[in-house]
């Protein structure tokens, strides 16, 4: 369960005079509180008011920290405490919009009858024309059963509603898709792949999301086989690609040839598992992995991999450790072993901290904080639209990490995902990749 | 199945002398083609260049009108003759739009993770609050299996998207909702009913369309049997608002008192139906209704109407008479009755011409191309939605018709599609009629 952020706005007035902000954030410090963004909204000659975001981890903090602040005194005034957060999504965050204005007779005889009839009789005669005279290529269905909503667990799809707004955000800001989400009232696979079924015709390709495991196995896998347009379970493979792109960026930074390295994957859950098949689909010889869970194991067996017996062991044997396990602190500096790489990826709290695993002798450590998987879906997807490819294959995966990795500057883990040219070069490597498979 | 129109855009060139448009606008006019808009491209000294929408009912008569503006030769040019009904689909008519810019790593924090959590949490705690903080509450779910595509027929889901989408721009357009289409690959009647229930949660309220007849009738009485948010087949009830809309100016024009007068209804397919329940639900007394299918003529009974035995029998006896039958021409002069008023509604060729019905001695005539339903369904769901309403009744329905009734000019039958007061005036007033009916 991810411990719950506080992402608050504090609108605060100083005295213009120097050191008085100094005093503010140093109350903040003091409780502990986490300082984002201050935007001056007045710089006058005699007060100076900002908004300051701060991130606290639980009520108790906050109000600490906006008590620290109100006793300062000195001329320093709280005006508000916003949740700017809430505020961003009152109405929600997307809407479906027209491309054409409907202004006059005439466009509306074109858009709609009768001029639309004409259209449509044009895609019946040319099927394929459907790409270019409506939405449907450029169109992702975003769906969710609501069972494994972010780290938050099985919270529904509408709870979760926010979730897939977001990527729909991100689809239409990073590389022009529309995102549509698609909240299921079920969590049978049988029933979610009849449904999918039933309704993908609307769609270029279907991104599913926050599904738990197991059953995202199954479906995926049950409508990859299904369907003839793309299908991706984000939260394993667009999850594996970011999470290769910094294997491969960490290995470069520390001169470790991967395809030689023994890796160990901790934790196969949805992102576990598909971390070992993408290693594995990337040439990795040795990969291990391991889950307290039994069936867990036996479906990384059964695609080849192979597991070990406890946490001490594979610690032991491999050369670059992946941890997915969302349990805070698992790994104790003990069983870091020299010159190691340790990825302890679970979010808001790792296995182990990056600078613990350094301390105990590790060559690279990192935590999940910026390996997220926006820097992935965008131009997977894009790419795979663009392409017009029936499916997302690993050649087509590989590629979009390649590409990440080739755009990450030198001892950095991953880029910066707000880049535009990013995901525009994930969407190309990607489509690259699909061109040359269907022409094999 | 309706005739096709062709629509096209003829660049023309002229001489800058007086005379020369009228030349070109009587070669166009001795092919029967419809002149519509035409914009001004270049008024130059020497000549003058225009963009001549025109409307042709065959792919023949279009050449026709072409080469008799060629044969007028005298410096008279065409540059270009473009479809611009599919240039304007091009790349679909409707997008998935991020109603917030992502400009900063602040701005992601907030959408997508970690911020997003927080919103969740906020909706498991208070489903309600989905409403606010979603898009869900301004969502139409636009649902068809394309078995009755306008007057096209069955000609499938995808060949159909274009009307779909068309639908769309107008919700957006018109009153700021999302329309989202969901083409469905079946048209079993539980599979349809299965499939919407299980994506039912993500939207405000189902809009379902140009789904055939009969089947569209189970699946719109189980659909709002079963969901507790509006659904509305647009062809049924949304015809049916504006129908009765017309009928009400009508008898307005003609100092008829329609309560008290005998309605018929020739044609019982999905229009047709709901106009007779439509009418019965206003409080008309006598409505009879008549269909070649007896099935259709039982349906009817069903809802307690009252049948006619054949077309000579309605037209004697009813005062007034609604056809939608898709039958051009199936009203004879002869059988017109002096003083009738006849809404000959089927498209693009009326049951009788509203010049011969009252050259045969009706009262009043009009033939349906006025009579569009974009008037109506924009606002409905609009004032459905701000309501908060369970259901889409005929209370709602009947408040529907009559701001379109207050909103005609005298002297016209239904008001402009594309004044945006009209469809907040009906949103507002279905709005009231819907909180009336939740707080009896």
């Amino acid at each position: 369960m991810q411990s719950q952020h506080i992402i608050r706005n504090i609108i605060v007035e100083t005295p213009s005079k120097p050191g008085n902000f100094a005093k503010v954030a140093t109350a903040i410090g003091m409780a502990e509180g986490d300082i984002g963004d201050i935007t001056t909204l007045k710089s006058g000659a005699l007060t100076t008011i900002r908004d300051i975001t701060i991130t606290c981890k639980s009520k108790t903090q906050l109000d600490q920290v906006i008590s620290n602040i109100e006793s300062i005194d000195n001329g320093v005034k709280i005006h508000a405490v916003t949740d700017d957060v809430l505020k961003a999504h009152e109405g929600g965050k997307i809407a479906m919009k027209s491309r054409l204005d409907v202004r006059s007779l005439r466009d509306l005889q074109r858009i709609y009858t009768p001029g639309v009839a004409s259209v449509c009789m044009e895609i019946l005669h040319n099927p394929e024309k459907a790409n270019y005279f409506t939405s449907i290529g450029s169109s992702v269905a975003i769906v969710t059963d609501g069972t494994a909503i972010l780290g938050l667990g099985n919270i529904g799809p509408v709870a979760g509603m926010p979730v897939m707004e977001g990527k729909a955000v991100l689809l239409d800001q990073f590389v022009g898709l529309s995102g549509i989400p698609i909240l299921l009232n079920t969590s049978d696979p049988d029933e979610i792949v009849e449904t999918v079924k039933h309704i993908h015709k609307g769609f270029g390709a279907i991104l599913l999301e926050d599904i738990g495991s197991p059953h995202c196995f199954e479906i995926e896998e049950r409508l990859k086989a299904e369907l003839s347009i793309p299908v991706m379970h984000d939260d394993q493979h667009g999850t594996a690609v970011v999470a290769l792109a910094a294997i491969l960026s960490a290995c470069k930074a520390t001169n470790v040839d991967i395809k030689h390295a023994k890796i160990g994957q901790i934790g196969l859950g949805a992102a576990g598992l598909a971390i070992c098949r993408m290693l594995m689909a990337y040439g990795v010889e040795e990969v291990y992995g391991l889950d307290r869970q039994e069936a867990a194991q036996e479906r990384l067996t059964n695609y080849g991999g192979k597991t070990s017996e406890s946490l001490e062991a594979i610690m032991e044997k491999c050369d670059i450790i992946v941890a997915t396990t969302g349990v805070s602190g698992l790994i104790k500096a003990e069983i870091v072993r020299e010159g190691q790489i340790i990825l302890a990826l679970s979010n808001p709290n790792p296995e182990i901290l990056p600078s613990d695993a350094i301390a105990a002798g590790a060559a690279f450590a990192a935590d999940g904080r910026s390996v997220n998987n926006v820097i992935g879906f965008p131009g997977i997807f894009k790419g795979a639209l663009d392409a017009g490819a029936k499916e997302i294959t690993y050649p087509m995966l590989i590629a979009a990490s390649l590409a990440i990795v080739k755009h990450t500057k030198p001892g950095e883990l991953i880029p910066n995902p707000l880049d535009p040219t990013l995901h525009h070069l994930v969407a190309r490597a990607v489509e690259e990749a699909a061109n040359k498979e269907m022409t094999k």
